[in-house]
């Protein structure tokens, strides 16, 4: 299969990329990074994108920004950031990738855990990974063509801990490569609606 | 209580307001009607409705715009709609409500049926539905003051099966009077971050 991985160069999209470049023709896509870079949040950056790739049998996207905050002091601005870039950037993706993919093709999106556990500064990633979660049980149903929809929920990460672990205390981090493994089942497996939790 | 019902004259709100109007004082809210107009798309306005209004005892939204059209011909801007008018409408409300509310108050927000069970054209009404409720989950465990924050999942009415019928064959409506008593559980009880099902 030939696979775009978008986010590729983050601590979840290298180990979606180990994975997946075991079997599999990968092209690398990040913001700054990777073979192509695109502005995922600007559907014409990600048409242009497609254009130039060509028809692919799987989009993987690992990529998205957050902003985190208390809610008391948390503004309209800030819920849009991750609205704007996690939750549209991977909307574009998804609306385009439609047109590229090749018959029976898949799209994997990736939320994470704090759609359904919360924590404190998190309202936004709540609203966000949900958001996402919500938007591919909808589109599973509308896809042509035998075209699946699946979305990767991960927990913190063991190489991220040193960042977000004063957010997590008490979460069981899981190694990027074991995250990987579910993109694994999305991208070569024949589900589709699903979201695939990494934790 | 004093209550204010932001969306009252729809069909969601006209049934709350009657069925919290019978224990409690409501202030009623719409985009055009109403005792209060005001486009809670903008939080400046939401600013200013509070400012009138002064504290209450639990606030209820019943609002938003939806856009629906199948997945193949959606574009990012119709994917705004929903983002913009029904969740950061019903999010602008909690965020103000914060500063409004009296110790214990609550604030109740609207998603949908579709954020479980998605239809065709649905995509953005099963995205934003889930986001309102994932916004729900993260700000219940921030609030401070005994504050509390749930949101009613309301099914096709029977009151607007006229209209939306079409859409959800095979769901069964509920009237609007039954979906409203899950407001009244929310306002009267004493939950946080739950979604009642009026389903």
């Amino acid at each position: 299969m030939k696979v775009i991985v978008i986010g590729a160069t983050g601590a979840v999209g290298k180990a979606v990329v180990e994975e997946l470049g075991q079997r599999h023709e990968v092209i690398t896509v990040g913001a700054t990074s990777g073979q192509h870079q695109v502005d995922f949040a600007d559907v014409a950056q990600v048409r242009g994108l497609f254009a130039k790739v060509g028809k692919v049998d799987a989009v993987v996207v690992t990529a998205g920004l957050l902003h985190f905050a208390p809610l008391a002091s948390f503004t309209p601005e800030q819920f849009y950031v991750g609205l704007n870039s996690k939750l549209m950037g991977q909307v574009n993706v998804a609306l385009v990738a439609q047109e590229y993919l090749n018959d029976g093709g898949s799209i994997t999106l990736t939320s994470g855990i704090v759609a359904e556990e919360p924590i404190r500064n998190g309202a936004s990633a709540s609203m966000v990974n949900s958001a996402i979660e919500g938007f591919v049980r909808g589109a599973a149903i509308e896809l042509s063509r035998g075209l699946r929809i699946n979305v990767v929920s991960p927990t913190v990460l063991k190489e991220s801990m040193d960042s977000y672990g004063p957010f997590f205390v008490g979460f069981e981090p899981v190694a990027a490569s074991r995250a990987a493994l579910s993109y694994a089942r999305s991208v070569d497996g024949a589900q589709t609606g699903k979201v695939y939790k990494a934790w």
